[in-house]
């Protein structure tokens, strides 16, 4: 009577921990791992409050999916027991195969894997060593239920994923902007032709949320001296990379050494059990401890960038609609290879430039998405449905799927 | 040294009240009465925390006026003491004139007088009575004062007004998505070329501001429950000086009488000491008290309307794109005459379209405007100033002054 | 399908109304009267956002009762579909008999008849105009009900309604010293020996209910400036009966007419529906409105009292934990009669003094009390149960109920 | 114009930071370093929103003695400008010695230095560095300047780190009963004979604070989980020194190797620029990144507490007021002697008791502290000032610096 798992969060006050299978994921060690993966890698180093981790974003989604589950079946849409369990299971391991720094570092440790294809290669396991308890959530987290507005739920433009996640970002960093009003949002979902829609009357709620998402994007995912850590990172374990590629010493965590010295594809995981541990032992200490000690590494590129990174020297970045003049570019590069001693190569390590892009809205058909569907669809009293885009009367609505392109350009401080 | 005046807001904390002119007015009987009416009139009848007053408001305002000048000062703008008070006292007095349910009742308990003329009146007296301690506060209310950005942050399209009572109305009625980034706005503002400005890199915070602003005017004050709600209290009004008109007798108070039994034009009021002082009487408590009473007035009309108001049987209310069809209004405006046995003039205050619209962002050129700055600048860091319409890379941006119609009728509920 | 009822609610975001019976009450104009009555009365003189209204307070008390209903029944309680609307009824009513400004006039308008006697009379007459629909409610309201801890969550010492009130009042106010963990205390609930307990790990929560409870009370409800505004608005009341009880006319709104102008008994509100009913139109306005009026009566005491509320400038007040010497309160009386020509038995309305007490934690035994249980009882793991005042290591728990006892004096400004 | 420098706070908006000495520091990298150091060590795993860091906590603590400097100068305090800029950087470097994982690891990584020691010594090399520009700071830090009002801002029993840290941890662990009204607290702040008072009319909130801190302790700060994932954690680094001793190897990062191998006083920091050094470059990257590692090292107590702390698999563990029977003890003892084939001595690792204290209010008086102030004075308008165990009138407020002691128990999960 007394063991009620309840866990404190500050955002929602309190989230409740079925018993069963997934009070034993919560436990198992590749789920607690997510507590030492921050939500947003090195976006901390320009918003020190964000600091929050994977693991609470997920019981986060979580807590959002038992809220979203309660109303459709207020509204007479049927939900198993074992679809809601399977269904929350699917919400709670969709990122269990994230790696250190999550984004940041999502093609860097690892090439060619997405953290969605490495959660399917963790699900599998864990489906195993469950005999299979899993399969059901599964077969939602891969779309290949019938039931399509509970793939839709996990993940989907308007999925329990995105709205707490801008919701905990928005908390965590302080930019309050980006709140979007999930509460009321879930409170609109229905179910229509098999597929999620949101009622009509919560029409401004829906282009709240993707402004805030945009909103989210610029100021804060993308902002340019987040980039500019960002791409600090990467480039601090593609030196490593390099470094060991040609035979050089690198003071290594056991499990990031397996990854800096060989680099692997997905068959590899899908083969080897034990590779698939050395990655579930990797999280952002193996990465902050071995950079910090690299700062002394004798390599003058892997130490320096490890210096900027540690002691917060970013480099100095600009963001803008318009790409780069080839002559500003060059002017920079030769400015780097002078003050730096640099070669031809090595320069692009300090000097380099490139583009980011932020759909406010995709469209996506469903022949070009595996996991993702593509419309907020707009439930109208009369039964008639209609995507956003059409659905809204904001200016521009019908430019919502329009991308955005930005450009950028890093160089050391003070160069 | 204990005297320094404190007051409590649930959204900013503490709000400081400076000596001097300015405690003076705040004790004043006419600021005061400010705490009688409330901030959205009838709204808490949708949204029941809706209950908050001018007086709050201003006061919210104000404090927000004090960090504006605080942050401009910090960027090397010279604001005298002498500027500072006055262009507090501006922001004050700015709803001195708000008549009983605010906006609702603007054009009927007195026509032809905008709140605004009616602030400009009850300021001048003001300024009577404090020997003039008020001319150049109300040379910036007026926009007569070199010095342009004071008078836009009282009066433009990104004044405190609206920082506060979008924070404000936000807060009370619990609609987290009109949430506005006031203090982020507030640390980007900046004065160029003697204009009200803010910094490139607030640019999202602007764009988030406006569709806050567009999601309030959706959502609480042109939601069509609260539509309905605020022609039902027009009608009662309008009823009851029309059976005034026909030597009716009505239950008023002594100032509600006045208003009910003549029409009064701005000269009168710029004319008669006494009509000034009788109108700062009245408040909402003279509109609800007596409008209780006329639920059992001898006219049919009257008292059905006010019934209803009281007993919150709200018209029902349908708000749509398109102008509702002839023979859908006049198919209702039958059946109603039937029902409640009405002569073909009085059943419009059962049945009645009627049009609102909202411009999210509206340039607006000064020869058209007296009291209101056309636009929100945006100025970057090689100082070049551009249009929000033309800095936003937001889809639509162009758009923004695209004026949004919306079309609605009422009738009785259950016709 | 569209027509689950929801209503917005600034503290948790939104509370859902049950269809049926509850439906119809929140319908009902004694019900919709609640949103003309201010939860403090005039506390908003001090703390201008305590503008919230009973209206608001009750279904917020419902909604806490939902969700103490939900961690019950997760705890394997048994609560039957019937015993669930019965009690979210009882707590929904449990303020329905309050007049104009709540607590502030209780004595006033009416002699003799507490608020809660007033409720139960009205839920009577509801109970026959719904056919018996309550009866159950009643029973729970008035504990005639075996199901014990039923009756506490609507009155005890933990009660809903104190956990909607503080939490309320807390915001509106603006005092977040008064934060209270109801989410916390709420999922700590549970039924031991029939009685509502809560959980030894909760007692943090409680003592921290309890000090939030005594905080609100000096800081707020009894705060020397709420107390001064409070008296004024009695000694209004007492002054208008006074000259009415002397053939005096004043000005008033028929239903307040009839309460200045005859004292009734709690017999009398018993006997005649018609009385029910006139008690039923009285609200905030009626009282503000007339007073409003009095300003101008040419009763001296009654206008200038008036006058000082309506213009807000209240008795000078001390609060201090000794009586006041007889020879400090004969001196003011002297001044007060000289400066206002009063006579000895007027003066009272201008010099008085008084004293307030507040027990923090009130152990009520069984047969002291009708409606109020008077323990919070804690439950250890092993099944025991102790009281607060036993359980809480707290310095000075056991004096927990011990009464704090204030002295005020209240004379004019300036005196 | 552009320059200045803000901070998103997720609590307070924005943090202001000014230029000159004060920004030089933050950018210095053993100020950068406290961005590594969580602000409650192991607590996330109870709290998992409590990974905020020292970082985060420093900056808040200074924007809090910003306001106070403020109020302290509207209340006619004169405050100059030097000794703002110093008082503010005392109480940005009071907490720059901290090791990782703060308190938790105090007394392991480095035995017999308490933190304060450790930012005195890191204090005294900065201020050579930048060339005596903190000696202002150091001195106020110490409490050897005039002005004890300063030195009682930075650290008393209510100084702005504990208005920080008890705000701050409330919001991130989400236990909202900890929240104290630190602006309320800030706005009464005055001084009276040269010590910081608090006005009586802010005595609520101070016994709030006093309460609210109390919670904290019992709730989160000795929570019997966060006590036993804390002496998880001191165990695993006593068991690593002790094979170390034995001429164990064990996987290091290069810092932690020198103080996993070696035992320093208090006397080689002062005298070793390098030691300083290396401690500057350890956080709590190099304590769970090796912690990590020894989950497979040979020595078996060392993997197995390594691996129960990486997995959260914690000690379990009892807390309660009587100290726990020899009995009882021992009885574990055996059982996890045998279960786990330990030693005499080994077994200590896996079963233990120990107390904990905590005094809610804790009277120091002015011999027995360097840093602390003892008292919390209350300011009267009359001039006086007492004791808030005096002036308080909360029943037990004379106990308040009574000691509460509780005793824990802490044996293997499932033993």
């Amino acid at each position: 009577m007394f063991k009620k798992k309840i866990v404190n969060d500050p955002i929602y006050g309190f989230i409740t921990i079925p018993d069963g299978t997934i009070f034993k994921l919560i436990e198992h060690p590749w789920f607690q791992r997510l507590r030492r993966i921050q939500q947003l890698g090195v976006t901390h180093l320009v918003y020190p409050g964000a600091v929050h981790t994977r693991f609470h974003h997920t019981l986060g989604a979580m807590h959002l999916m038992h809220k979203a589950i309660e109303t459709l079946r207020s509204k007479g849409i049927e939900i198993t027991e074992k679809e809601e369990e399977s269904v929350k299971i699917a919400i709670l391991l969709h990122d269990i195969g994230h790696g250190p720094l999550s984004h940041n570092l999502e093609h860097s440790i690892v090439n060619n894997i997405s953290h969605e294809d490495m959660s399917s290669i963790f699900m599998e396991k864990l489906n195993k060593e469950l005999d299979g308890e899993l399969s059901l959530a599964i077969r939602i987290f891969r779309n290949k239920y019938p039931k399509k507005f509970l793939h839709q739920l996990v993940s989907s433009q308007l999925d329990v994923d995105r709205l707490d996640y801008l919701t905990r970002d928005t908390f965590f960093t302080g930019v309050t902007e980006g709140v979007v009003g999930y509460d009321r949002i879930i409170n609109m979902m229905n179910v229509a032709g098999g597929n999620l829609v949101v009622e009509a009357k919560g029409i401004y709620s829906i282009e709240k949320f993707i402004i805030a998402r945009r909103i989210m994007y610029w100021q804060v995912y993308l902002h340019k001296t987040v980039l500019s850590a960002m791409e600090l990172v990467i480039n601090i374990i593609n030196r490593a990379k390099e470094v060991a590629a040609n035979d050089g010493e690198l003071f290594c965590t056991p499990s990031l050494r397996v990854f800096i010295y060989n680099n692997f594809s997905k068959i590899d995981f899908e083969k080897s059990e034990e590779l698939v541990h050395t990655f579930s032992m990797l999280d952002d200490h193996d990465i902050m401890s071995c950079i910090k000690v690299w700062m002394s590494h004798p390599d003058y590129i892997l130490s320096t960038l490890s210096t900027w990174l540690i002691n917060r020297r970013l480099y100095s970045a600009r963001l803008q609609k318009e790409p780069f003049s080839e002559q500003k570019i060059k002017q920079l590069i030769k400015k780097a290879k002078i003050k730096y001693q640099l070669s031809d190569k090595d320069v692009s390590y300090f000097v380099f430039s490139g583009e980011v892009e932020n759909a406010i809205y995709k469209i996506v058909e469903p022949q070009q998405s595996k996991t993702t569907t593509g419309r907020i669809n707009i439930l109208y009293p009369d039964g008639k449905v209609a995507d956003i885009t059409k659905a809204s009367d904001y200016p521009g609505a019908g430019d919502l799927d329009r991308i955005t392109r930005k450009y950028f350009l890093c160089s050391p401080k003070g160069l």
